[in-house]
């Protein structure tokens, strides 16, 4: 008579085994994915698995309730310790009798799935850097008097296959009284080297660990810096929380910090200092909200731009604000935390993406980890607007990139009326295309400003300005409405037939809110502001449409809007301003905060970081700079589109008027120039 | 015809190239041992090389004065601004034209070989962990934006076959304005890795750097701490220096400073914070005796016994003060200098030596790696005496180690008039045969106390004492004369016949000076001091002797006496006291402080590094406190030879008179036994 019959599901792996071998044993020899942190020996209640019992027509198998060893004594410890549900075995106490079927439930894989919310994204397997093992370890014997290390990474090398170890001095200056007094079984939290990393032994408990160990990623902007805390183990996401980049004191944007630093010695280790310190601060907040002990952080992820990248490290990044715009390092970096100061393990490790190229950075890079374009079949788009926009186009089989110097309209900044994006914002607007009378929404409440209770909602912090994505939408209703025409320029009242635009200086404003009277703010927007706009959207198109030249496509097939910012905009403003090519409106997905995305994925899986350092090194880096088409498309795409033609791909067709406001009024510049030509 | 004939010597290296070749080419082909920083470029004229002309009949070769090409301006410069001597070339200047014969004289070699005085010595073969590289970097271009690391890294593999480099952060910080500095040239200096460190750039100079780099070779003992700083290009020692150990006022041997540290909560880390601040005093008095920047020392090499090895480390030394020994860490150990709190290069690094086992530390493993027992056709004994003997017994067949706790008579502790060796110690004795009276000398002179003159050359320091190799002689010299008997007793003036010994309570002893009268010493030997070295032989005996048994032999072939006590024994002194197994005069050789040329060898060639490694691995560690043999040697040895035929290869033949002083007076626990077992 044959073994019995071992099928696990879902991977459907099969194969004979004695009688009496346990089912983790059966698993680990299939290369079955089961987890165990403690090796089999019923401890760490990790290898959790579900036999079935019945007809299995399709495994052509039946399976007798007695198919596995009976419950036993361990099993009966943590079903009441740790929740061992109902149906469940340990795979490492339940013996294969007969042949028999068992499901491997996913919290019981080591590569386990971690859910994205986005459909269209891949689940995060994790891998992570760090890992927990339990060893049994020789002990010391006067006839062979090898080292207390020596024997653990033996044991580490025998019981785990583990290769390669080593250990700091800070775990070696503990390990004699903590191997004596776990009687010489101890967990060890091991980071899993690569090529020009060590395998090392980071910390050591006495005995079985129970807790767990924690990651951090961290998205590093211009602006926020935010860090979401994952357990290493599960993957989980425990805690999020984002500060102000504390170097906004000395610049808003990258270029005025890069200034800064030229300006001023030591102006790079100031703001250096600065951040590593609200890193600090922030993850000592999360750590917090989280109940969780700083020192159990054992690995950080950071994505960042080129010059928070630098300054992170504490590089100067002059030459980043100059051609060639050269990195002191491109590829992605593995040390220790330590060297960032940062307060967490002392053994602590940071591993930092790398940078596509000058500008753009490892949140580049991170967004396409997130959104791997690479294996997209679709030409996709990926856009994160920041002061830079980042700009991704590619399939599986070439993917490019390039920044586009949009500046800081797009997050509020140099609007006469812009803000940040926070309560009190305008941030959704519609304008009547026949009274001219704009409505909106502002950040904080759902109703809008022609509705019944708009009043009362925005009691508390008024309206307060216009942000990113309200400036977005206003300007593009104002041009549907006919207040401005294609060539950027507020009609005047009599041109527009609104009597909310009126003569500022030498040319007209639009007049959306005020609350002056009753000591709240006048909120319009100036032919300045619109000037902005039209930079900043046709520096973004410019180098989307570049990227498409070297394509040579018209269109592409799909677009993604990274960042915080990525996820208001509308896709249909967005098109009717030129900010983005035409696609059709349901291929405009927003990815959220792609950039954290990538961050985390980074985080729990080890395999992410080779692959995305392998396609970073792929992706065509093209320097808008050096581009003369950059700047072809640039003077073309200031305009607004001036007629519906140019939306033939949105849902509703939207009709631009035929405007050109310039012939009556002329801004000052504009007029000089007319008159010298004469 | 065929291309010109290169023949290279001394290693005898021949090709053919085509004219034109430079000879640095040529040689690098032929793999000829050939150096140069600069890679060829003529900067740094360390590719010297010496012509010969006329006929070689050896190599079938005739040289005509035109062989090579014409003396150019590069050479002409390097000639007077670098001592080029009369007669040599670069070699990476000079070209061949017709067939020559190149001498590469040893200090162009790369793999330099550093002599050592001891004509049986090995010389040193010179490949330091830390290597210095000339590079030519690419410049930064936007169409591929690598950062500059990348490029430098680059620049590395192609022009020197530097593969996996990495660079700290502390480079990185410093990289780009260097690059630029330096018109995209610089020299770095790499420390080169092995399987469990990375390849990684320390130092980085705009470009040529004309200066040398260091490390520092540390026999860091329990009483000493010496250091040898040695150039790493060169392989010389340019200064060394020594202090005492500060942890001293811990403890003067190391179970009393294991006993501080189990008696004193903090206590380890005291003594780990002084021996690290003592070993920062004395780089920066060693650095200043050479005129070097401490900064420029990169890599430091230690040597030391197990408790120095883990108070070095900052490892409480408890579990070597009890069975099993159990050493933390028993490997050798890569780390960086500042996790030592060493104040050298910020990224200097440290390598300690393997421990051979709980009691045969690093130190032990020094010794081998000096003198290469492994390797030795004889069977030889390495004996290093301290506190502890590390003893070593082997051949290229088979290595035996153990250690044996002598105690520290040798090192003059314990004993009534006992001292350090210093002035005033008195360190060479004879005994006249017939009239009993002692002659000697002391350190500090080279006057015998008998000889006109005496009196004033110890005016300055007096006599002060008996050092441990003074008491070697002097036990042996009393029991050659009579004085003492086979078991170790001191006679009566009646039974000796000198009136040099003086009943002192229950037992007699000897006096050998006495300046009492002039506020000096008097300097005795009491039957206690006989005890304390009976004792301390007889460990180190026992421990030879064990290891002898292991391998089945009498005698041994040669003995090697290391350490600084080694050099000052007498070699027949210590066989008449049989302190030594039986051996040939001329066969008993010093060795030095052979433990300090261990750290000198390890600190310049990194492959001696993995050869002891592997030799450490393959010894035989012997634990004499769980052998019972030696337990019995140790009993048979204790007693001091009675007769002539234990030294039948001494080459003076000696007799020892047969006493048995004990029959007249026992000391009070031997009179007791005797009286119960009546």
């Amino acid at each position: 008579m044959s073994d019995p019959l071992v099928i696990f599901t879902p991977s459907g792996k099969r194969g004979r085994f004695p009688a009496g071998t346990p089912i983790l044993q059966a698993a680990r020899s299939l290369g079955v994915d089961l987890d165990s942190v403690c090796g089999g020996r019923g401890i760490c209640s990790k290898c959790q698995i579900t036999p079935s019992f019945g007809e299995f027509p399709k495994h052509k198998v039946t399976v007798e309730p007695d198919a596995l060893s009976p419950w036993n004594a361990v099993e009966e410890r943590y079903k009441s310790k740790r929740n061992l549900i109902d149906g469940r075995r340990l795979g490492c106490q339940a013996k294969v009798l007969r042949d028999v079927v068992i499901d491997v439930p996913p919290e019981s894989q080591v590569h386990k799935q971690v859910v994205r919310k986005r459909v269209e994204a891949r689940d995060i397997v994790m891998n992570p850097a760090i890992k927990l093992y339990y060893v049994e370890v020789q002990e010391p014997d006067m006839h062979e008097p090898s080292g207390d290390l020596e024997r653990l990474i033996a044991a580490l090398r025998e019981q785990w296959e583990l290769e390669d170890i080593r250990a700091d001095l800070h775990v070696l200056q503990s390990l004699q009284p903590i191997l004596r007094k776990g009687g010489w079984k101890v967990t060890c939290a091991v980071h899993i080297g690569d090529k020009d990393e060590p395998t090392q032994v980071m910390h050591i408990w006495p005995g079985f660990f129970e807790g767990s160990i924690y990651g951090m990623a961290v998205d590093l902007g211009s602006t926020t810096i935010a860090a979401h805390l994952c357990d290493l183990q599960t993957g989980k996401v425990i805690a999020s929380n984002g500060i102000m980049n504390p170097q906004i004191r000395f610049g808003e944007d990258l270029m005025s910090r890069v200034s800064y630093s030229m300006m001023n010695s030591g102006g790079a280790k100031e703001m250096t200092d600065a951040v590593r310190e609200g890193m600090n601060a922030l993850f000592t907040q999360v750590s917090a909200e989280a109940e969780i002990d700083k020192n159990m952080i054992m690995d950080v992820v950071f994505v960042c731009n080129p010059v928070m990248h630098h300054l992170l490290l504490g590089i100067d990044p002059f030459e980043l604000g100059q051609a060639p715009f050269a990195l002191a390092t491109s590829d992605a970096l593995n040390m220790s935390a330590l060297e960032l100061d940062l307060d967490i393990h002392p053994l602590g490790q940071a591993y930092l993406l790398p940078c596509i190229a000058g500008h753009v950075g490892a949140d580049a890079a991170a967004v396409a980890l997130s959104e791997s374009p690479n294996t997209s079949e679709d030409l996709v788009l990926l856009v994160d607007v920041g002061t830079n926009a980042e700009i991704i186009l590619g399939n599986k089989d070439r993917v490019l990139a390039c920044s586009s110097p949009t500046g800081p309209a797009f997050e509020g900044a140099q609007i006469s009326s812009g803000q940040r994006a926070a309560p009190g914002a305008i941030e959704r607007v519609e304008i009547d295309m026949v009274t001219k009378e704009p409505r909106f929404r502002a950040i904080g409440s759902e109703i809008w400003s022609d509705e019944p209770g708009f009043d009362t909602v925005i009691k508390d912090t008024g309206v307060t300005g216009i942000c990113g994505s309200g400036i977005i939408e206003m300007v593009a209703e104002m041009r549907i409405a006919g207040i401005l025409d294609g060539p950027g320029l507020i009609g005047s009242p009599e041109q527009t037939g609104s009597p909310r635009c009126f003569l500022d200086g030498r040319t007209y404003s639009y007049e959306v809110w005020d609350a002056s009277e009753t000591g709240g703010p006048k909120i319009t927007v100036t032919n300045r502001d619109i000037r902005e706009i039209q930079m900043a959207k046709a520096a973004l198109y410019s180098g989307a449409r570049l990227l498409m030249d070297k394509l040579d496509v018209d269109t592409v097939d799909r677009i993604v809007l990274a960042g915080a910012f990525g996820a208001h905009i509308s896709p249909k403003h967005a098109m009717v301003l030129g900010m983005i090519p035409d696609c059709p409106l349901d291929k405009v997905t927003s990815a959220g905060n792609a950039a954290g995305t990538g961050a985390r994925i980074a985080l729990l899986n080890t395999d992410a970081r080779r692959d995305i350092e392998q396609v970073v090194q792929q992706i065509d880096k093209i320097e808008t700079a050096i581009e003369p088409r950059f700047q072809e498309h640039f003077v073309n795409a200031s305009n607004i589109p001036n007629s519906v033609e140019k939306f033939p791909i949105l849902e509703t067709v939207i009709t631009l008027p035929d405007l050109n406001f310039n012939l009556g009024h002329g801004d000052k510049n504009k007029g000089r120039r007319r008159r010298r030509a004469r």
